[in-house]
């Protein structure tokens, strides 16, 4: 078996109202450190073998299923 | 500055409703080769620096804020 991680996040230049809040609470619970926080998905697939075939339909089901090609870009890489 | 990847997936024994409903989307749209699907949630930091107080500090904010961890796991790492 194999595990595929799928990443999807807003795009630069979108707007991450749920970023944007996580980072406007962080002062009020005395966290300084952080100067900006954005906030996205993780899938884990599971599969049976991570061989060519199988990424080129995890790339599919990413930009079909799991991403909004408009709003959002996508990693995928194979955890060992 | 330097980018800090938090992410949140469910507990491993906690029903995973989002990744049950992508799981089951598969085969309806030919997607035969992925067993399982898990869906978390992924935050960037921009920090200025990755030290290990900033560590510190993004830990207790991904205890506190990020995640809920009476059925979420957690993981913080720099990503290069």
């Amino acid at each position: 078996m194999a595990r595929i991680i799928v990443d999807v996040m807003p795009k630069p230049e979108i707007l991450d109202p749920q970023g944007k809040a996580v980072h406007g609470a962080l002062p009020r619970l005395g966290f300084e450190s952080v100067s900006d926080v954005r906030q996205g998905k993780r899938f884990e697939l599971q599969v049976a073998l991570a061989d060519e075939s199988t990424l080129a339909e995890v790339h599919q089901i990413a930009e079909t299923l799991l991403s909004n090609p408009v709003i959002e870009d996508f990693t995928v890489r194979v955890e060992a």
